[in-house]
């Protein structure tokens, strides 16, 4: 089959074997996937994997090893679409999906220990799999994944309608955020970005926007909960001079280490924007709730529902054979989500 | 009056001017004072503070502007001997001590905007103060604001029968927050640190103790929650370390920003550490709850109840007017309280 490859480099691969189901898993044929930031960060070198990348798709059941029912109680057969949570557990693992995220035995589709989505075919535990409802597009349904991520959020924290919170950062993930957190809350959201075009998306959806140019010293530490999603030392510290004491802060993005060539002397500005974060946490009596992977059951239902809008977050589309130039494309500055079509 | 003075450098005056009662506050005549980590930073330059240091002491009121009654219901009277929450807030402030920490016009003794206990009298807003039991030694009673900085733990965080928790550090700090956590809790308690002669005294009351050279892989990812009171980027790294999975991360310490002489090097691996923690708040879902100040009602309570110890950590005691001796003492590595009588 045809694959993008990780090994030192990305390569585009024709005559990649086809992978063959395990006891308990499923062979699903890729109809679309969606590249990610944590793809742009494997390429760079993040968690070391080698092998085919891609964990936000929707592809299609070509083979199971016997009829079953996905977690949302929808029959799961040959022929129907799907999407699939990423950490997966070896037999005997935990049933919750929530548990299988922190499975340290687990593998993680596309990122860890475990063949991705950006290729023709892949092998997924059936336990992972959910059915998309005929209402969600496969274009809708490749944000699925990211869309688990937000809703994250509100697993992990209480947001009340006296809260005011607020989203940094306005990539993929900030949009999906502030949306999930205007629909799917009571509180008072507003999305702070750079890009007047990006967070034009969310005005259109009636949720409020502020440029990051604009936020000054009336915003300080009115917000009883940040969502920090621009990975940057600088978005940690903006994220705290909003907050309230006693306030929450969500991080959703990791933090990249110092690459070999750096600036010392860069570091030595990071390091004290990381130290003073972190002696504001102390004194403000900040909670800090880092969050990762999300329930696809309700984001399935969020997008079938339309409480969220995902199709003008998609970018560009580019067949599977020009997945290098997807990738460049996907790493220029700004560039919302870049799908692949195998 | 004698005071223990900090502009450039600290010193001991001997003719500085007392204090005189503003509306609402009542004069105290410090009995002892106990220095504390705080207090070095101060010296250092943290908070850019000018004035007299002090916060931890015991005192005796000496001038009230009419019989009051403590948040306990005990009357204060001339001569009764009390404490003081270190937090003020100006007239028309938050009545609830827990808010005064945050208010954002608060000053703090000894720390902001306010004079503090080094010295022969201090003033303190009547609403502040504490009236000491009987059964509570001064000894004792110097201990009761970081005593109730470690109670602030069980106010945040709730700890279960089958949690594990750990406290890393085994300075003043971390073992006043071992034993709260081990006497007002059920979860199983273990206290790390470096020097086995300050982790004996924990021992002697029956908490588990562990030297840190001695944590190895099997204590990975074992604890619910781990209490940081190194106050390091390196402590911060073996905090997470025992941390399971969406556990959570108690930061007590603030972290000093790097001195101005510092080697930039040593700041890429400081930076390396601090983005490789934050990355692993996300990965694991860590819940991090900075915590500072805590309730002095409790913390009265467990030192008359007999259920903490604290006597053992007095190191020494110097006379104010070789104050400067005693803070030379306390900045020695490894050394517990150093107490300043008047």
């Amino acid at each position: 089959m045809r694959a993008l490859h990780l090994s030192d480099t990305l390569s585009f691969l024709s005559d990649f074997p086809s992978p063959e189901p395990q006891p308990g898993e499923a062979l699903v044929t890729v109809r679309q996937a969606g590249i990610c930031n944590t793809d742009l960060e494997l390429v760079r070198g993040y968690m070391g994997f080698s092998g085919i990348l891609g964990h936000e798709f929707v592809g299609t059941l070509t083979s199971l090893p016997a009829r079953a029912v996905d977690p949302s109680g929808r029959t799961l057969e040959v022929g129907c679409r799907v999407v699939a949570e990423i950490n997966c557990s070896p037999p005997g693992g935990p049933s919750d999906p929530a548990l299988r995220a922190h499975d340290p035995l687990r593998t993680t589709l596309g990122i860890f220990r475990r063949s991705g989505a950006f290729a023709d075919h892949l092998t997924v535990p059936i336990e992972n799999l959910h059915r998309v409802p005929d209402s969600v597009s496969d274009d809708e349904a490749i944000f699925t994944e990211p869309l688990a991520a937000a809703l994250q959020i509100l697993e992990q924290c209480r947001l009340t309608p006296t809260d005011k919170a607020a989203v940094l950062g306005d990539g993929k993930l900030g949009l999906l955020c502030a949306q999930v957190l205007a629909s799917g809350s009571a509180a008072q959201v507003v999305a702070i970005g750079k890009h007047p075009g990006k967070l034009a998306l969310l005005s259109t959806l009636g949720i409020s926007t502020r440029l990051l140019a604009e936020i000054g010293p009336q915003d300080a530490r009115r917000f009883d909960l940040v969502v920090e999603c621009t990975g940057s030392p600088h978005g940690l510290t903006h994220a705290l001079s909003l907050l309230r004491p006693r306030g929450t802060l969500v991080l959703k993005s990791t933090y990249a280490p110092p690459s070999p060539g750096r600036d010392p002397h860069e570091s030595l500005a990071i390091q004290t924007a990381f130290s003073s974060a972190l002696t504001q946490v102390v004194i403000d009596e900040i909670t800090v709730q880092g969050s990762r992977c999300g329930p696809f059951a309700p984001a399935l239902r969020f997008l079938a529902e339309r409480r969220v809008c995902v199709q003008p977050l998609i970018a560009a589309r580019y067949p599977l054979v020009q997945g290098i130039e997807a990738f460049r494309h996907a790493s220029t500055r700004g560039t919302l989500k870049v799908v692949l079509v195998p």
